[in-house]
């Protein structure tokens, strides 16, 4: 191997010969063409990378055996936290955008039709394998009527596959720490009849549950059961509603819109109510970074769609798009971890949280480590 | 005058002693709630900074017979382009509570019921100023319920008081350079019969229309109705209809809704075809900036909502409100200066613009300057 | 207790009625110092939160039995990044302030003499408690020249107690899974003759070394010897004066003008290596956030010489001082973590990283980590 | 011309398969060397587009008959503009590589040397166009060392041609309204002798002075020795040494390694005390936008040094540099802009600026506008 060159291993030659504007080719005058090619290459190369960090994290996730001990959660956590930075950025582009004016802007745009912005078949792709559903896309029909056929069927064989969500949900399904629902539906059942969710149950008992096989004593720990009387009275009178809500989310069977099932979801909840203790400290940052990610992808989503308000009012955007609304409807529709999001309206009080039993402190705090020097790890 | 100390001149005895927690209070830890404290705290300062800029500009607005040929204007536009520089820092501040999680938060939540970071009147305050009208709020009523009466009093004398978008519209009737539509209306008179804007036509005959007392030389320079053949070429098939809409904004007598009477409109378009011209630079770096606002505006509300859904979910929020719902509707809803925005809708390529008259040209360049050195000023 | 009002609460009749220009007490007209008062306010503000996150990070780790096991070390990381956060808003800020120019400032520069932005107590106190040492500081005299006797105390005390920089010092040291240097010592006196940090290795007889009292087993594993060497090998010739450097650094009694030991140097380099291992990842958090938070300092520092060179020029300052110079001195000397900053240099790739053992392995969170509902925590 | 394709026009194709690892040809993993690859060709993208504006901004400057008062000022603000906006998004990409950690950079860092960051001709061949002299770089043989002949040939180049900052001296000395220092000369001659810069009195003769061919009234006007009056009373006692300084940039024959002339010096000077007046406020926006772009180049520069710093720590970079601290000396001395900088040194308060001769007024664009409708312009 010879020594690298900055310019060839960068491969600048390709990168920096592969503007050539629409205006020029019909000479006539448009400076602002070659920014507008420019950001929005810049813009693919980011997606590039987003894809980089989002197929590694899948891989990751993907692996029956992930030992969340390993270097691997904190290696997604770590990738995830990347990517919300990207996403920043790309926002702050937008800035650079917005010094082209919408006179500048005409001077090229009917050169352009029907090509747009919208078009970027890496974005849809990173939002299917993030976990938007394509039956849930706001202008299904129009969303791949501008794309070559290899890329809607990358996007079309993503869909088919498990997207991250999807994995995340599976992931805390087989969450150990998270108490099992068992003894509150027993409370339930005497209290009113067959609960709903009976079927559900019935499924519990099949399942590995962390704790289920343990011991009596362990049974009685009613976790579920105390965290529901604390939530009911942690509710101001008009919020008694959410009562149905929190049954709906924790204790009974999905239906086929949620991607995460009530098991996923106590695990979750459990996970942002104790993730003070070691154990749960990479789950929880793990969540929280998804909501980042979701946050940044609002925002660019908005901004995009002020943007392009500016620039073109309400004509018909290059793409062939009625533009603004197009771009509001799917922004308000597009949170892809909604699901996590929503936990929030679940949470209560710090101090009012049910003590754990002290054999499940131990677990999540990494237990007695051993044999350590002294003047350490002792309180 | 004694020596300043910048300890006494920024009165911090004030300023660093004004943050008493609840929790404290209550005996209760909660450490983000001094936090929460400043955080808000730093928002209003920066609030009442934008009332100090904004009272300023207003100010020179007012003035009947402000100097477009004076630093005047261009003080009104450094200022507007320092309110968005400040709304920029306003949205990155929202970053500093989101490191506050929900779990944070409820440590101290429901301590501060029924208060809320909804309830500003400086915002509010700022926002009648620019020119959001009280009718047009989304929950007018809920939006004071927990003001004290004397900020209601300011926010309802601003209402009744020009707003900064009213002084731009009479700003704009007065730009002495706009073409009249006086020839329009005769082209459509004998095209299509009476024409919807003829009252207006009418009208246009009593006011000082800026050629309209020139010469029949100008009088044959139909602006309009070049221009309006002009935008019809550029629309595409399927935004012909546009064409009914240009005739609403630029022609006819608007709906007392609007702000923007016809004349402003034409006036504000002019300025957007023509911003080259050194008599326009300035004009059109004013309404540049005062979309810009809007947008950060716009920006701030959606980080708003998402921010508050993230931390509290469904639930309701410290003012009552359920939280993000009103946020959404309010962020929807409130783009104070949208008329300038849709105006772009209107714009063509500027090599299919009409050519101005060389008087109209000269005017809008300074003319010749007068007897200038040599080597500057000529082509 | 009563319904909280939002004004109230904020005391915001204290904080909006803090600004009183000295411009309007002389009867000028200088619209930018109510900029300049609210600014400097915003700062002191956000530097009152810096004081409440640092005493309570300091708090956590002052104490002798600090629990790492426990939510504390994760409550100190996440108090650092929001530090990191805040920081960053305050570079933005000063975006705010460079849209007054320089005239506009000297409308009332004169007025202020001889206040200035630097003489925030609150900064310099809050760099104290970090860690920048008094002795270190460019024109110490200078620094507290025009702070009130009772601010200069809280800074002398600050300089005599614990620094935040000590603290972390002290609990690296304790860190119990970084290995000792005992049987380096060892090789290198056969391999090369006395070594030159013999005295230091009889003194590392008498502490309470990590692994010196285990086993025979353990003494076996050389690991610094290892590193060394590979270290060594990772070195280009015009590095290789890197080895005597990483000697003073790892080995050696280090003089008093670091803060830093060699044996906490020695924990935290083994942090940065390991830092997969889900014990360490929390600490790496921790050095990471602090680097994190110099960098943002210095930007600040360097983004605040800048302003005031635009500014002032090479005139005199508010405060007297000769301003950038002053401010380009103070940046480029106080970085308060660079000794973390520098452990970089001795950081060689994971690949050549020697295997740790086993046992080591389990205590750092691999391993069987005990009964565990099935399909989880196997690989 | 058939349809437009997004893919297609962006020639994704090219960009998307551009990056090839070396760790990949090796067989080794290191999951971060897309991130480098991709993060520098963002990078060069941006740096083709501010080649775009520069050279644009260029050529309008490099017309010996540049009309002020055309739009073409106006549009060498909006890029220059525009280019500063760019460069605030390139600061902030810098995020984005900091979450690469240090060991996760020698996965690969040894692959790719001598390559490394500062390799970019693109960017060293931007600080020349705009004014960086090759003779004052700091390590010039160094900096090249890496390129490609071509690429040094193209910085060679520029350097021999007029750079932008010696485009704008030429435009600042023809700039019309600033008053000549004959005067001035007079003055000084009888108060205190032969003034030093008589010889440049001398040539200011032949040259075509603003005013010096006009009138007995004009040159009564004597405005430079008014303002050395008024800028001496500013003075604090321990400035007065600034007087020299005075004397040397505005009335001197500059030393050869200054770009600017006394009479480029003369008129900027001019431009910012003066700048609300119509004429000057194109002028001063650019003048302001230089020191803009100086300043975020200057945080470019800065951030990259802690950058990598924090990445390579004290060790040799893969440029086979030392790093830091030939980042750190650059950047210290690369300050393009900096004889605009420093004239802030020499500005007086507004309040004391002499009054300007109704005569100039008048060409400054207040005064009569000619016969404009009524309602406007008039005061």
């Amino acid at each position: 191997m010879g020594e690298i060159n900055y310019h060839d291993y960068l491969q600048l030659d390709k990168i920096l010969n592969a503007q050539e504007t629409e205006s020029n080719k019909q000479n006539i005058s448009a400076h602002d063409e070659t920014l507008f090619i420019i950001i929005h290459q810049a813009y693919e190369l980011w997606f590039k990378q987003l894809h980089h960090e989002a197929d590694s994290v899948v891989e990751i996730m993907r692996k029956p055996t992930l030992n969340d001990n390993s270097p691997e959660l904190q290696t997604v956590v770590h990738r995830l936290n990347r990517m919300a930075v990207i996403l920043r950025v790309l926002i702050h582009q937008i800035d650079i955008l917005e010094t082209m004016t919408p006179m500048d802007f005409l001077d090229f745009r009917d050169m352009l039709r029907p090509a747009s912005g919208f078009q970027s078949w890496q974005f849809k792709l990173l939002e299917a394998k993030l976990g938007l559903k394509f039956e849930y896309r706001h202008g299904k029909e129009y969303y791949t009527s501008q794309l070559r056929t290899e890329h809607i069927d990358l996007i079309k064989k993503a869909e088919t596959e498990q997207s991250f969500l999807q994995l995340v949900n599976t992931w805390l399904e087989r969450m150990p720490f998270s108490p099992s629902p068992t003894t509150l539906l027993n409370v339930q059942d005497s209290a009113k009849g067959p609960s709903r969710w009976e079927g559900e149950g019935q499924s519990f008992k099949t399942e590995k549950d962390s704790f289920s096989a343990q011991s009596a004593a362990e049974k009685a720990w009613d976790f579920w059961s105390d965290y529901k009387k604390a939530y009911s009275n942690s509710l101001a009178e008009a919020e008694k509603d959410n009562l149905n809500v929190f049954d709906e989310v924790f204790f009974q069977q999905r239906e086929s819109h949620y991607t995460f099932s009530a098991k996923a979801n106590r695990a979750a909840l459990f996970i942002m109510l104790y993730r003070g203790y070691p154990m749960l400290q990479t789950p929880f940052q793990l969540l929280n970074n998804l909501l980042e990610i979701d946050e940044q992808l609002s925002t660019w989503r908005h901004r995009h769609m002020n943007m392009v308000h500016r620039m073109i009012g309400t004509r018909i955007g290059t793409g062939g798009s009625s533009g603004k609304d197009y771009l509001k409807a799917a922004a308000d529709k597009h949170y892809i971890f909604k699901e996590i999001a929503q936990l929030t309206s679940f949470l209560i009080e710090r101090r009012k949280l049910p003590q754990l039993p002290k054999e499940i402190e131990e677990k999540l705090g990494f237990a007695d480590p051993g044999p350590l020097p002294a003047g350490r790890g002792k309180t």
